[in-house]
């Protein structure tokens, strides 16, 4: 049986949050579960729940307050000790804190009481510990983020959203390669669509990286469904499956993304609510607004997924909700149902 | 009297919407105009106006027609007899096609006919004749191209936005310096607050060149309102005033933000065309969308500014309607008057 350790002391929520996403994925989608953080948190958490119950919906369904039993859920509890906060060099605290939560977490998944990890604290802890505790994969230079991403047709992968800041051509196409069977196994995409993130559509456009990592593409055609460059502005048109670029421009693009799509519900709020007319029209748009507002919703994706790593390690937002939580548990059982690493590996011809 | 040269071939809809926007620049803001193309073509177009009037408005303002006496507006025409196309190499057609309208219309500013360029045609070409003909600014290694982005508080510049894929830091650093002055000088924003764009908001944060140009910002902070770091999803927030990054980076940058837009645009759409009664709310709606849709308007923007080189240079997006280009002769109109060369260069300590 899969299950799944989640880092129960990690984001700005935990572990309340943590722990109640962790309990709604056991209900929901009746995955087996391992907490790990401080004991004494995480029984306080689940008494409380036992009491309370939890909040359900979120994203474009009504909330509802629900009652549980957390006892008869499939919970496994772990002690950690230690917690590494966002402002620790994440190189340095994962040598250091050796029975913090995420090193402990990523310990599940190596003695093999789990099978992947869900981390809402620092990304770089979460990357270091499972590099370091579970190793790269054969043929991988440098693991990366995966993120998932709406389009007007269908989902999109973005490799690398910024796991790694300087890369070489190799380690793009490699991201390439990840991406393209992350969409193939998990998102059960046939033959996907690879384009490389740049300023313009014809060969030979872009900074040496990309002209670089373009001819690799190319001379891989048979190995890859590669179709060429795409623009940023075609990325959410949905002719593609996987986008390809470096760290630094995938997480500057997400960002970007994010904060273009706050700005546009902040100015739909401002058109609406300046006047008596235009604030009844507002309240009857608000349901079609909030179905728009959970398609484009990150707590909805649930996470991003580190690839090229032994194991599987979904990482959250800092700020992930309960709801968030939820879904990342969803993300990590997939892909460990899907064996997204055994075809990766197979591509290097080692199947492990 | 300033007047503005604006290449009549250039763009997706040339000379169509070129002659038309610059018809309606001269009506509407009383600016001199020097139309350089082929002189067949542009009178043609011109008659045409005498003939049928233009349509005016756009954006948030609906549109009429009204008519025009081009004669009695002050309007030079400049013969072109060839013409750069959009997939010729830049260089090599510069070179090679002296009578082009695009270098032509450089030239009138270098003789001093005019004052300043629109340009709607290939953006190389367009760069590559202005730092031909009108050659760098004292102190500036490679000129950038500002674009005007829409906040929730107020205009961002965002430097560089396409013209240099691989920079050093200082570039970027003079990239900061140039968009902080246009920032004062045309937008009349007091001590402008310049941002390095980057994954995350401390300091060491980032690629190689982020991390070096971040100390050199810091080292010239006497020079220039630098506040440190920001991410991709705090741009929009407008709590800076100049955001640099490489031309790479700020391509992608900005056309993401285009195709989130868009896609927000079809999302709306999809989801209140779908039935009768989302239809009816969707009717009431439109106008409040309308009105949001022109404030994130490229065409409002006009286009981009060329800075670094001795002279101005506008450039505008391939698909600029009459309205866009119109918006863009005032742009260059304010940016001449404004004398941002003039601040660069004194920054440097040259008064050309």
């Amino acid at each position: 049986m899969t299950r799944i350790a989640i880092d129960a002391m990690g984001g700005d929520y935990a572990p309340k949050a943590v722990v109640e996403g962790a309990v709604w994925a056991a209900m929901e989608y009746n995955i087996p579960i391992e907490l790990v953080g401080k004991l004494y948190d995480i029984e306080r958490e689940l008494d409380r729940i036992d009491q309370e119950g939890i909040v359900v919906g979120g994203g474009m369904f009504a909330a509802k307050k629900i009652k549980v039993n957390t006892k008869k859920l499939d919970i496994k509890k772990t002690h950690a000790s230690e917690v590494i906060e966002m402002g620790e060099a994440p190189g340095q605290a994962i040598r250091k804190k050796k029975n913090s939560s995420i090193v402990l977490s990523v310990n599940a998944v190596v003695t093999g009481s789990s099978d992947a990890v869900v981390a809402a604290g620092s990304t770089g802890a979460a990357m270091g510990a499972s590099l370091f505790g579970l190793g790269r994969l054969h043929g991988i230079e440098r693991p990366a983020i995966a993120t998932v991403l709406p389009t007007m047709k269908g989902p999109l992968v973005l490799m690398d959203s910024g796991a790694n800041t300087d890369c070489t051509p190799e380690m793009l196409y490699q991201f390439g390669i990840m991406g393209s069977t992350y969409a193939k196994s998990v998102l059960g995409i046939e033959n996907p669509r690879v384009a490389l993130l740049n300023i313009g559509e014809e060969a030979g456009k872009g900074d040496e990286l990309a002209k670089d990592t373009y001819k690799i593409f190319e001379e891989n055609k048979d190995k890859l469904n590669f179709i060429g460059n795409a623009e940023g502005k075609e990325i959410f048109l949905g002719n593609c499956d996987v986008i390809v670029c470096d760290g630094f421009v995938g997480n500057v693009t997400l960002k970007t993304i994010e904060g273009v799509a706050r700005m546009f519900f902040y100015m739909v709020k401002q058109e609406f609510y300046h006047d008596p007319i235009t604030k009844m029209i507002g309240f009857l748009v608000r349901p079609i607004l909030k179905k728009m507002y959970a398609k484009v919703n990150y707590e909805e994706f649930g996470g991003a997924l580190l690839l090229g790593v032994k194991g599987i390690t979904v990482i959250c937002h800092g700020r992930s909700s309960a709801y968030a939580i939820k879904n990342a548990v969803k993300v990590a059982y997939n892909a460990v149902e899907a064996g997204v690493n055994k075809s990766i590996a197979s591509y290097y011809g080692e199947i492990e």
